[in-house]
């Protein structure tokens, strides 16, 4: 028999290798695993201990928000630390439910006292309205980086400014650096710099699900001196901070795509942006037999017509302009509930969506459109085109026809 | 333009289509998820609605603990319910970190209180001494159904049984199925009956790295009636339990897999039996020229030797040599450490572990060897050979040879 043949007899381990495992197979796996936490670490500009893999976005979302609540339960019992009751977190009103709904979850069990500031009507965070509500016992503040529905893009260096500002001064939790900051990075990702240091973040999520070929995991960088208790018991993996086997196929496949969309970063999204526009224009030209000139936009960017009344506008350009991804475009048609054009639109091959598939199965418009028109009816909402690395001109001029046909039909029922 | 043809404009949902997303491609792909939801349903004896998918065994069973814990904490709040100030959960001493790990969390963050009742020599929990913890605040009992590290099969159905015996009397919690029980499947998904209502336990946790063909996913089947408490806070994906975008590829291979592993289950249990207890007869024969007949065993089963003291055994079999999984040896070889045996064996291309992956990083030896051998040298531990489906006769007598030779050099240091 060769001796250079291998016999695996740690099934109970796992079917295939475990980086966990102490042997051979097993020890090939964990420098593939450190491999992948080393490339993912180099284009996040962090060092690679600060990059923890999790099964996807809502978990990373999940571990950031608890495991900093929950990191004051742990710091709470150490010596000299002063820590309040009841720590007090802060985010914004069009988060992502992983974001929102945790935050909804730690009040409810009185783990948490929340702060939920509203955005502005272009979908964007105001600064100072987050700087005032940073009190002695906030720890966190979590304010995403790009909204999912809208696509508007918040001023995370901005935000980073002022909570550093804030630790400068003399409060009694400087040592334990809170409030700590973290960002959802997870639509930002193809598009965005994703430098933390220039982004002064110390949390930031991640997900698979949102990068072309990456694998369903998420990764949530923390920087090293951020306090942070794992939301799960059981073994070792990741630092302590995510037990359970490591998904390595994944986390290989993960690392590899986000390498591809890194290098792909400013070309793609120049293409998406000219697309993005392309389709804003079509929408919104005279030529258009239905929409006509009646078009609400937040800013222009270039485009000629601008109409700040929303009661008579016929079309509606959901968030800023200008402080957006290059891949969305969310638009209204007051009278015209925007989950019936995304049955139409199926209907005719066109996969778009009226709200975050996390919250399709609930009844009522999109959340986020609520929090930028709170006065426009919630069965109407928005309809979300998001393009993507197969998304062509020719795909937008068809998307176009097949629209008008249908808004067109509509009309009648709708006026 | 053929009207056929999709595009994709949904990009911000999922790279691939989102089952929870609204337009055709999403319905395609949430009856694909129910299907396999159907499936693994059919296998244990649950309805659909029944089976939650997670990321693994991990979550599954933080999922089971922490949820039942936490609904306990919403069910405080509704009319009429009498609930613990701090409810109280029972486990045994050598269940897998993912429950030991989460019950000793919850402890520390006095979110419950907790009983940790040892198991016997043989590595089998007796039912009486679970039984004589149950007390008016137990709202949680989660026994293992087998032994990740030693392959000890516990009484499932008998502690069931107490459970069920002790509701039918007068307790305040009766109305709320308290205690319910829960049971880590994980390592008994190959071989054993996985029917619930048979078991009878309201929570199984399974785990796909431990399927061959399977991906990484877990499932916790939760019986309808039972209070749970999601541990994310995110969408409403799988039922509101487990929020996140379903890992849609992960979860169809998971279904296909198990139901492979259950039409296999009989044959395939049979053979590892006969090979496992072949290389039991290879470890512990005369003609081996190092072990001698000084083998300690907890049962016999048809092997010659039994010697109950272990002082002066020269190899221990670990673990109830009847109620065991048909594919685990697990071995001590007094005065040398298991965790020298791995390497080299590893360095002769033969993979096995001296204990669980999941606590691989940590100093010290195996604490489910501890639990059963308390007067036992920890860095000594256990030697774990696991059987599977590529697992052949040719490569148990490859290892015991080279296990032999080992053992020969190993002895002169060792004596």
């Amino acid at each position: 028999m060769p001796k250079s043949r291998n016999i695996y007899l740690d099934y109970t381990a796992s079917i295939s290798a475990n980086p966990s495992s102490v042997h051979m197979l097993g020890v090939k796996a964990k420098t593939k695993l450190q491999n992948a936490r080393k490339e993912v670490a180099v284009i996040l500009r962090a060092r690679p201990e600060e990059i923890i893999f999790t099964s996807g976005g809502t978990e990373s979302n999940n571990l950031a928000i608890q495991g900093v609540v929950f990191s004051t339960w742990e710091l709470g019992s150490q010596e000299g630390a002063e820590l309040p009751k009841i720590p007090h977190i802060i985010t914004t009103n069009i988060e992502h439910p992983s974001v929102l709904e945790t935050f909804k979850m730690l009040r409810k069990k009185k783990l948490a006292e929340i702060s939920i500031v509203p955005v502005e009507k272009n979908g964007i965070i105001d600064v100072k309205k987050i700087k005032k509500e940073i009190k002695g016992n906030t720890i966190l503040v979590s304010v995403m980086y790009a909204n999912n529905e809208i696509g508007t893009i918040q001023p995370i260096r901005e935000i980073a400014k002022e909570i550093r500002h804030y630790k400068k001064g003399k409060h009694s939790f400087k040592k334990l650096c809170f409030p700590v900051f973290h960002t959802d990075a997870v639509q930002a990702v193809n598009y965005l710099d994703l430098n933390v240091e220039k982004l002064g973040v110390d949390l930031l999520s991640l997900s698979g699900s949102k990068i072309e070929g990456a694998g369903r995991v998420g990764i949530l960088y923390k920087k090293k001196s951020v306090p942070l208790a794992a939301i799960f018991g059981g073994g070792d993996q990741e630092m302590g901070f995510r037990p359970g086997t490591e998904n390595l196929p994944e986390i290989l496949k993960f690392s590899k795509a986000l390498n591809l969309v890194q290098k792909n970063k400013e070309k793609e999204s120049r293409r998406l942006t000219q697309l993005r526009n392309y389709f804003i224009i079509k929408l919104t030209s005279q030529k258009n037999n239905f929409f006509g000139p009646r078009v609400a936009l937040i800013k222009s960017e270039g485009l000629n017509q601008t109409l700040k009344n929303y009661s008579s506008a016929s079309l509606i350009i959901n968030g800023d302009l200008e402080n957006r991804l290059p891949n969305i475009i969310n638009v209204t048609f007051p009278k015209i509930p925007s989950d019936l054009l995304v049955m139409e639109l199926s209907a005719n091959g066109i996969m778009t969506s009226s709200k975050s598939a996390c919250k399709s199965s609930q009844k009522g418009g999109s959340y986020v459109i609520k929090a930028i028109r709170p006065e426009s009816d919630v069965e109407i909402g928005g309809l979300r085109f998001s393009l993507g690395r197969q998304t062509t001109k020719t795909d937008i001029d068809y998307t176009s026809k097949i629209l008008s046909k249908i808004l067109l039909k509509l009309k009648k029922w709708y006026n």
